[in-house]
């Protein structure tokens, strides 16, 4: 089932697009995926993409339009005309429909709406346009199954069979009251296995797990990890059944939202991808890098304070960078794990507890890497003075490394700031500079210049 | 919805346990959902724990423990007879059946595996057990609705019922040939719109994903997520339907796989979690360390090698950490949009061009950051030409970086090393020694001492 595809391919394709061969491209395009298609398209230029969107019917395509990267699909777009748009979002799920049509200028937004042949599919996508994106209002679709309580098992069955149509995937059939508030949920196996004339509401779970329009799409995440759900319904303010979201759009949540960590953590300050433009890259990489900057200048003002070493113990110098990338790793370390915890609501235990713990950690990994940099200086012949004052300094670092690391996203998550910038460069520039002034202190300390 | 744990709710449960008042702790509980027995559980001690396992019906406990944390369920484990143990296999999916028995003592597994009472379950579970936990016959469960080729509607809608028993959740319904070779699927949808002496092989689709039993979780994960699969069926080496895999056992492995490159990133060998001892967090975080020491004991060399700069310009070694920082800011970022790229298969283009590209981009960045430089060097007065020498080396120092850290990911992936490797102190080590080699070696040239 592996799809491949081979440069060939696409020369062939842009060939036949060069002859507009339209009869031969749908031919060879007939029995592909929508998401090799979408595939295919990204790595064809605009003008060639859009021709086979304009090409292939409105089922495949609207389906491979969903799949491709947010900017590629803009400029698509920008190529069609309101009515080829609206064709496209009439054979979309609202959500995704909704979501095209947010991308869109607000000019546009209002004539690809009025082109829209299903009225009732328009006035559902005009709806969830009310909702922010990352609520269950923006993630949910309008497309569900529901019946009634008082229905029987063979009315249910008829009339789903007419709702089906409109829903891609059947996971629960939802049952409402009479005014529309959920009230339960029934499966389809269950319906599979009930006589006909059984009513409905003697055959019902009525526990049923839903979220609200206004539910974070993150809350909606853990919920429907937590309680292995594949849909889940939400409701309004009143509890009337309005919506349902489905697993696959909760994946792509997920992974976006741990891919904008692992960002957050390398300094990426908003979510690119490898192939955006230099401008784009320059702007999510640049901040992080002045902040980086600043801190190594803070640095270089901490030595200058301590300029009179130069003469008698140069060496700290050298050792400095050694000192520095020791507190970034073990703050990075530290605020990694913790972030971690906090996202997957496992950091669980009293402070002092944690306090305890990784002073406990920090000691440790400090006296095993204090060990090795005496070891160093014995062999290279070095003051023994010297080494042990920095092995004592580095020991040092690292425990306040580590107390940083772990209290500053335990700080920013109990004053309800995402703990993920603390990640990364926040946390290697102000380890470095409190590293490094720690480090030439202790040594003033106790070598005494 | 909500379901909150509080303090005073855990100390109710640790009293009815401390008094073994079993009547009223399975009155307590009856309503809950397993997700949330198993929150309780991990609040509570092993023993207070078991317990409650040992009190609760098996079709609860069996899913709660599935949720639990893994050494936390292994002590537990430990704490029942090879009975009881069975007793929870027997309620289980094989596959996290198969999990649990790979996770007890070699002694204790062909015990408990005597002890499931359904035979035919049991072998099942055995058969799961040659595979690899991250191949897709180790993440696949047997459970499955298959129907034959040349059955009609009506039959197959009986022996769905029987079948259906077994699944908790029936996606699609597989069909076979008479040897059991997958030829096709069927929606339940299409089963239910269908009419009854319809033969199966009229009406069912006969394009179906699938992967083999050999194939790899990541790449399960990549085919799920990019075809919007819930369940993929698993053929084993003579293309026999042997099994399925949910979409809700790929979140929990797409989570996991995120985290772990996170991890990498950060400088964490190995799977840990904020709770895990003093003793895990170690194993996983000192090997990095040491790797950090190392590459700062290499640039202690370095630096020796231009002490004649201390007398002339001792505010190199001032600028040091912040040339480090920098190599390894920019390394970390290069190699972050990489590897996330690599791994969601859109580094695309040539690796010409996109050497042309992050060199741009660190020219964008390096020349802002250098006029920085410059102004604060004339905000404190410093020597012109210092100043100058120093923006150059980081500008050069800051292509270097982002060449590092694009390419040496890349070439791993072509190597078929996994590239998250090269992310974090990896990068950072490596940049940190080119960096200060580089600014030192440029300094020289240009300031000549």
């Amino acid at each position: 089932m592996q799809f491949q595809l081979t440069s060939e391919f696409i020369e062939l394709i842009e060939q036949l697009i060069a002859n507009k061969d339209g009869n031969a491209l749908k031919e060879t395009l007939k029995e592909f995926h929508f998401a090799d298609i979408a595939e295919l398209l990204e790595e064809l230029n605009h003008d060639e993409a859009t021709y086979i969107i304009k090409l292939l019917g409105s089922d495949i395509t609207s389906e491979a339009l969903m799949e491709l990267d947010d900017d590629f699909r803009e400029r698509i777009l920008e190529n069609l005309s309101p009515q080829e748009i609206a064709d496209e979002l009439d054979e979309m799920d609202t959500d995704d429909a909704a979501d095209i049509i947010a991308e869109l200028d607000e000019d546009i937004q209002q004539k690809v709406i009025e082109k829209i042949e299903d009225e009732e599919h328009a006035a559902d996508i005009v709806d969830l346009l009310r909702y922010d994106e990352d609520s269950a209002g923006g993630l949910m679709a309008k497309e569900l199954v529901r019946v009634k309580e008082t229905w029987t098992v063979a009315g249910c069955v008829r009339e789903m069979r007419r709702q089906a149509e409109n829903v891609t995937r059947v996971h629960s059939i939802y049952v409402t009251n009479k005014e529309g508030k959920l009230t339960g949920r029934l499966s389809l196996k269950d319906l599979l296995t009930a006589a006909e004339k059984t009513k409905i509401s003697d055959v019902f779970i009525p526990k049923v797990d839903y979220v609200t329009v206004h539910t974070e799409g993150e809350e909606v995440a853990r919920i429907m990890q937590k309680y292995d759900l594949e849909a889940i319904p939400v409701v309004d303010e009143q509890g009337i059944l309005v919506g349902r979201i489905t697993i696959d759009d909760i994946v792509d949540f997920i992974k976006e939202e741990a891919e904008k960590d692992y960002q957050m953590a390398a300094g990426i300050s908003q979510t690119v991808e490898a192939d955006d433009s230099v401008w784009q890259l320059t702007r999510a990489r640049l901040p992080w890098l002045v902040l980086g900057l600043f801190g190594g200048l803070g640095s270089v003002y901490i030595m200058q304070g301590f300029e009179e070493a130069l003469e008698k113990f140069p060496i700290l110098f050298f050792f400095t960078p050694l000192i520095a990338a020791m507190a970034g790793n073990v703050g990075v370390q530290s605020s990694a794990i913790i972030v971690q915890g906090l996202a997957n609501d496992n950091v669980k235990g009293s402070l002092f507890n944690r306090l305890v713990k990784e002073v406990g950690l920090a000691l440790i990994n400090g006296t095993a890497l204090g060990l090795l940099v005496i070891i160093f200086g014995f062999i290279v012949g070095q003051n023994q003075l010297v080494s042990i004052t920095i092995a004592i300094s580095m020991l040092s670092v690292i425990i306040v490394a580590a107390l940083i690391g772990t209290f500053v996203p335990i700080i920013l998550h109990k004053r309800g700031i995402d703990p993920a910038i603390a990640t990364g460069p926040f946390i290697t520039t102000s380890n470095d500079i409190f590293g490094i002034f720690l480090f030439f202190y202790i040594s003033k300390v106790v070598l005494g210049f």
